[in-house]
């Protein structure tokens, strides 16, 4: 097809189009002139993932760059891959973030998980850091409860983890990481609406015309 | 104390005080002169607060005015209080998002949420369509592992909301939103590397020096 039918059934605009290309994103299509290249399918599922990357996503350009590599070029150990899939996925913290307190609450939860991976790490510290700078304390026990349950849904993803190739294990990492993360959060603040009203009484209904 | 000290105190530019100040999200000082003012502990409390919803809760600048908003004027009824919360957290979704697959997976899920509260509905559509787009299937029973320890851990997380006064519910709530996401992402991707080594062994040691 050519790019302007590649547009119309991707739904992206040729000139987002032509920046995917440039910045890499994209695959050329096969050049029939010295203007004009044919794309197939294999543009079509790479555009469907390029936005589900950005836009549910909610990566930068340059991070979904770095993801979609992985993606192309995977390591050899799925469990390597893992970790370099998540690793792409973050930034590196300013080099003066103490990480220890990361660091001992993965230790203290008894979880292995790679020493050098920084960026995770870092991660976890900047959420930590933020409660304490909101003053916010979370019990021992709701962390532990956080834990429990957060682990329990990873177990059962990594079940899932398929093993056939490199590519679908490295596709799964990816798009579970970051499409799987919003639907949680999404969940999560709606499951909040439906305990506080089974504490609280159900004042939905006031609430009809906001 | 003066602007240049609650700047030291609270590790906050005297520049993006005067910004906040300008913005509406800190309270202004005692005017002392024309140009000066006293800032007390009050103000020192609330640069926490700001910082804490800007860096790791990573919420615009127009977000955490209007989170604040309501922390100031919490309205009257606790239940009301959360979802007005949450739907100042996010933005209004474009009226052409359908929302019936997220209503509908509320609805199976046998949840009560407040229907009108589009922005976390929309949340979830756009979590759901960014699965559909990457094509990405999460088959129906990890999704009823999700709610179920989504819901575990939401009920806990109300069960401990302070309902002393509304301005502390509305507070736990917005924080316990904002703060907690980071905490509990930066944990499932931590807790991936751990079930991944249980299920694909330790290959951990491969990688020091990544």
């Amino acid at each position: 097809m050519r790019i302007s039918e590649l547009s119309a059934t991707g739904k992206v605009s040729v000139p987002t189009i032509k920046y995917y290309l440039r910045e890499g994103l994209l695959h050329e299509g096969r050049l029939t002139s010295a203007t004009q290249a044919q794309y197939d399918d294999t543009h079509l599922a790479r555009l469907h993932l390029i936005k589900a990357l950005l836009v549910p996503g909610g990566l930068s350009i340059a991070t979904a760059k770095a993801v979609l590599a992985e993606i192309d070029h995977p390591s050899a150990h799925i469990d390597v891959m893992l970790g370099a899939a998540q690793h792409a996925l973050g930034d590196e913290p300013p080099p003066e973030v103490d990480l220890s307190r990361a660091r001992q609450l993965i230790a203290d939860l008894g979880w292995r998980a790679d020493a050098c991976d920084t960026v995770t790490f870092g991660l976890l510290q900047r959420a930590l850091d933020g409660l304490d700078s909101a003053e916010f304390t979370v019990p021992q026990g709701l962390l532990d409860i956080y834990a429990a349950a957060i682990h329990h849904i990873a177990e059962q993803e990594i079940a899932l983890a398929p093993t056939d190739s490199p590519e679908h294990a490295i596709r799964y990492a990816v798009l579970g990481t970051v499409l799987i993360e919003p639907l949680l959060i999404a969940l999560r603040r709606l499951a909040h609406q439906d305990a506080s009203a089974a504490r609280f009484g159900d004042s939905n209904k006031l609430r009809v015309g906001d």
